[in-house]
């Protein structure tokens, strides 16, 4: 069930918007593709439209042959500017084609063929290293999860929002692979409903018991006593460790610290932003009215109804008991903790 | 928009399942029909069962004709037994079904059509009730809202949940009457979705300014500071002031705590019930799990995927800001409290 697909010079995204009834994929023959592909979700999770982007570049790169190497990289600009204005919240996107840009801008050859040729190996290896830092994710996040637990979880972090494995997921299926007894308690996700869809979906493929609610249901859970904790995915990480994720992750983070839940948060290193100090400067998108007034094409509010469609939410740090990386876990993150923890990595953010 | 219309000894329920976009009426020409409307949500919403309830008894007394009083009043107990079984939570509807069933016992008449005359006066006599207490509840309610307020509401408490006029939203409607500015926050309420297709047509209809949210949105326009207050119907109220709600009104509530918001529910005297002591005691009806897994005849999760689908769920007084009553505002809501405010109404409960 992978995401992204590689075929003869060109990758294939799983659609999907149609799963979980429907499992296509759509060719992506050019990295104009690509970017409709993200912008119109057919893909989706920070990671994954991250790797998505990179294979995006390497494909600008190839069909930029003929050109001069000057003119071939402000083509490759343009493509990197097209790509990151697909979704304006996720860092990941960003990260993974400025990586492919400044990879490009130092290599030395002239050679147009042997410059695709690099990035698509490039991307290869940003795709690589993705499942490589979910499994170390999972391994260092299942240290946090007791031997029988009842976790809560928010629309999808799991293989269908990386190249595989997962981030939040990824650290559940470390702890089920460690033998603990995990049921998953999945939140339907409104209104895209990638936890009905994907999650549930992903969860059932795997064998992993998940029991299906809608948002609003969380709260009550918590107050009956049956969450041991929550965790989730990000989409941008501000120095401050302010977590922007899918919408309604705030509220569930609210609604962990009434209950004394721990709340934790799996990402990679490459979903921190440290250029920006706290969350309030991370720019939330918003997405179509559609999406809440229209069902599978069936109208399900009245015409015309004034919406609001944010698609993230932004969870101060403070309400966040740690966060789960591919070299290890914050615990209390703030500036301070976040700081400290990049100082003390090899080779920051790559 | 009368969600109970009365015509030539029957009544029609106005089919809720298929708003906003179609208007029809089911005919209910018996007690049985009636049961199965409400079991079926064609009408939802406590006061409404409630009432419509009311008119089933009498429906049920009009078919019982030729009997002799005694197995009258027999068959009156089963359509009692069998409309109260309908669903589990909401007290209005025992309310109802029982202060027609102690109606009937208390009439001398051994004619059952003169019976069956009696009782069908006391089901519009309930019916016009809740109107008047409705009315009553939005001009107490109204002190309570600035003169210019952002208010979210959930589920739907309005004329559609009511016989008219509405219990959070006739606290809404009073407020405009009264010439505040007042702009509505519409939870969608999934699974049902009665916020996007019953309160923001309702809202519409009244030229109400009202904007559509998911229900995991609620949080996030909190911690922006752009919910003034929070008002909500309810199902049932034990006698220490926890109200049963439409699920996802305990997260608001806990939300609304955290962002020190006014949390305001809006109900008749009708929806306590003093005989049991808190609300851990109120059964909370779960649903199917077809709610989760399909909309609109379409599947949106894996076949087989478990599903939990409780359709209220508790809030704790603590958490209650006040309640809004016919008879006046209870502040602070505590075994305490409620005991006093019962105890000064004359006529208590009736």
């Amino acid at each position: 069930m992978s995401a992204i697909r590689v075929r003869e010079g060109k990758i294939e995204l799983l659609d999907q918007r149609k799963l979980p009834t429907e499992m296509t994929y759509v060719d992506c023959p050019d990295w104009q593709a690509v970017a409709a592909a993200i912008k119109n979700m057919v893909v989706r999770g920070a990671p994954a439209i991250g790797a998505a982007a990179a294979y995006g570049m390497a494909l600008a790169a190839g069909s930029l042959q003929g050109k001069e190497r000057e003119s071939l990289l402000a083509g490759l600009e343009e493509a990197a500017r097209g790509l990151k204005a697909t979704r304006p919240t996720a860092v990941n996107l960003a990260w993974a084609v400025e990586r492919m840009m400044n990879f490009a801008r130092s290599q030395k050859t002239e050679n147009p063929s042997r410059l695709a040729e690099l990035l698509w190996a490039e991307a290869e290896k940003i795709a690589a290293e993705d499942v490589v830092t979910n499994k170390k994710i999972g391994q260092h996040g299942a240290k946090l999860i007791p031997q029988k637990a009842r976790i809560l979880t928010h629309c999808n972090a799991g293989a269908l929002a990386t190249v595989d494995y997962g981030t939040a997921l990824g650290v559940i299926r470390s702890a089920v692979e460690q033998g603990k007894e995990v049921t998953v308690f999945v939140d339907e996700t409104r209104p895209y409903l990638q936890g009905s869809r994907l999650t549930a979906w992903e969860l059932q493929q795997e064998g992993i018991p998940a029991t299906l609610i809608a948002d609003n249901m969380a709260g009550f859970l918590m107050q009956k006593g049956e969450i041991d904790l929550v965790i989730v995915g990000a989409d941008r990480i501000a120095a401050n460790g302010d977590v922007a994720n899918k919408i309604g992750t705030y509220s569930l983070a609210v609604l962990a610290q009434a209950h004394k839940i721990p709340f934790y948060v799996a990402a990679p290193l490459s979903t921190f932003d440290l250029k920006i100090d706290s969350g309030s400067l991370i720019p939330i998108e918003e997405r179509s009215a559609r999406e809440l007034t229209h069902f599978a094409g069936v109208q399900i509010a009245p015409s015309g109804i004034k919406c609001y469609n944010p698609a993230f939410d932004v969870t101060p740090a403070a309400l966040i008991t740690a966060i789960i990386t591919e070299t290890g876990i914050i615990k209390k993150p703030t500036a301070e903790t976040i700081n400290k923890f990049f100082a003390e990595q090899e080779n920051v953010g790559d």
